[in-house]
C-alpha cells in the first residue's frame, strides 16, 4: 500500500487506529481452544469485528514464532484474511547485515505479503536499506520506544547534546523517503513528538503504548499529527483482550470503536 | 550448554570455530535440489563433514524465515541433527519490549532448543533480560558489528568520549553474568577488542567477519583471547560455499580444518 492510499483510508474510515494482534494462546477465550487453529480463529473473529474501526493490523511476530511451524501457519492465514484495503505491519524488529536483512525483507514482503516491517537501527544503513527496495512496501524504524529500557541507550546524548534517537532519525531519513519509511515513537514520550516532528515533519509515525502502556491519545495527536495525519496509533491488549468470554469479539469492537470515535474528533480538529 | 562445558569442548577439539549455516537455496549445489528438503540435506552433509572441526553452529534465521513454513521445518530438522556436544546459536538479532522478548526467548529456547540467541540492544534492559531467565541458555548481545553500517551509530561518542558500543557493554553486563551473556564483536574491528576486554574481561565474544568480511584470525586472538579462550570465531560463506560441486562437503571440511589448525596453534600459544 502506498502513502496516498493509506491517507485515503484514514480519511474514509475517520480512524488512524492500528490493532496489534499479539495473540497469545494462554490469553484467548477457552471456548476457542477446540478449534483446529485457535490462534487463527481468534484473529479471524477479531478482524471481522474490528475491521471497520481500524486502518492497520500489526501481528506481533514473536507470538507466532513461539509456536514454531504451527504459529507461522496461523500467521499466514491471518495475513491472507486481512482485507486488502487495510495496511499490514509485521512487528518483527528485524535488522542484520545487508545480505541477511535482504532475506528478512523477502520473508515479509514476498514469502508473506506484508505492507511493512518494523526494523531495529543498531546495525546502521545496510541493515535498513534492503527493506526500502520493494515497491509500495515500508520499513518502520525504531526511534524512541515506549518501554522502560527505551531510556537505557536511546536518550544518550552526544557531545553536541543530541540524543541517540535524534541521530537515528537524522541519519536514517537520508536512506529513504516519507513514502517508504515510518518511525516507531512511543506514546509514553508524547511531548518528545514535537521535537521529532522538527526532524521528520512528513514521515508517518507508528505510535504504540496508548492504553495498556499508559500513553494519551490527545497528547499524541497534539504533538505528532501533521497535515496528512501522519500517525498510526496502536492498541493491542486493550482491544483484543477486552474480554475472554464468548462475546470477546464484540467487546473488542467496542474498545476499537471508542478509540475510533476519539480519532474522528481529532482528525476533524485538524481539518482532516 | 554451560560455560564450563563450552570451554571443555574448545580444549578437547582444539578449536573455537563456529560455522554459520547461512544456507541459501540459490547457492547450494544443483544436485541437491531434487532432495525432499534441499536446505536440510545441504546442512546435514555440511554438519557430517565439519563437526569434528568446530564447537558451534550458527544458523542464520533470516535464510530459513525467507522460505516460510518450509524454512522453519528445515531449521528444526537441522537443529535436531546437530550433535548435542556442539553449541548452537540462533542468529536472529531479536529484541522487543519485555513480554515480546519473552516470547522470542521461548521460541528459540523451548519450542526449538537452541543454546543461545543473538539479541539487539537498542530497546534496552527489558528487551534483553527475558533471554537470561533460562538455565544454561545464553543471550549474545550485539556490541560492535563488522558491517559498514556498524559505524553509523555504534561508534557515536557521548559527552565523556565513550562510544555507544562501550555504553552498551558497561550497562548490559550488569543485567547478567559471563555465564549467560556473550557479545558480538566484528573481526574487522580487531584492535578494538583490546579496549572491549578492559570492560568485559570474562565474557565470551562471538566474532563474525573472519574470511568473507576480511577479518584476521591472528589479530582476533591477539586482542580478544582470555584465559578461557573466550572466543567463538564464525565463518559462514568461506566454509559452506567453498565449492558448489558434488564434493562441496569435502571442500567445506577442508576450509574448516584449515581454520581449526590455526586455532590449535593460537590456543597453544595462549597455554590452552
Amino acid at each position: 500500500m502506498n502513502k496516498k492510499e493509506l491517507i485515503s483510508q484514514i480519511k474514509k474510515k475517520r480512524s488512524f487506529l492500528c490493532i496489534g494482534l499479539d495473540t497469545d494462546i494462554k490469553k484467548i477465550p477457552a471456548h476457542l481452544l477446540d478449534a483446529d487453529d485457535p490462534i487463527f480463529e481468534f484473529n479471524k473473529q477479531i478482524i471481522d469485528a474490528t475491521k471497520q474501526y481500524c486502518v492497520a493490523y500489526k501481528p506481533n511476530i514473536a507470538f507466532y514464532e513461539s509456536l514454531g511451524v504451527k504459529g507461522w501457519e496461523s500467521l499466514q492465514k491471518t495475513l491472507s484474511y486481512i482485507p486488502k484495503d487495510i495496511f499490514t505491519i509485521a512487528d518483527a524488529k528485524r535488522g542484520d547485515i545487508g545480505n541477511t536483512s535482504d532475506m528478512y525483507a523477502r520473508a515479509f514482503f514476498e514469502t508473506m505479503n506484508f505492507d511493512s516491517v518494523t526494523v531495529a537501527p543498531y546495525m546502521g544503513s545496510d541493515s535498513v536499506v534492503p527493506f526500502l527496495q520493494f515497491k509500495d512496501k515500508w520499513a518502520i524504524v525504531l526511534a524512541l520506544t515506549s518501554n522502560k529500557g527505551g531510556l537505557d541507550f536511546q536518550t544518550i546524548k552526544d557531545a553536541d547534546g543530541q540524543h541517540l534517537f535524534e541521530q537515528v532519525l537524522e541519519t536514517s531519513k537520508q536512506w529513504g523517503t516519507a513514502e517508504n519509511m515510518m518511525y516507531v515513537v512511543g506514546a509514553t514520550r508524547a511531548q518528545q513528538l514535537a521535537e521529532i516532528r522538527v526532524i521528520i515533519p512528513d514521515h508517518f509515525l507508528l505510535v504504540p503504548g496508548v492504553g495498556a502502556q499508559g500513553g494519551n491519545l490527545q497528547d499524541v495527536a497534539k504533538y505528532g499529527m501533521n497535515t496528512d495525519c501522519g500517525l498510526l496509533v496502536n492498541s493491542s491488549r486493550g482491544i483484543i483482550y477486552a474480554s475472554n468470554q464468548l462475546n470477546f469479539a464484540e467487546m473488542a469492537a467496542n474498545e476499537a470503536m471508542k478509540l475510533q470515535l476519539q480519532m474522528d474528533v481529532l482528525l476533524s480538529e485538524n481539518n482532516l
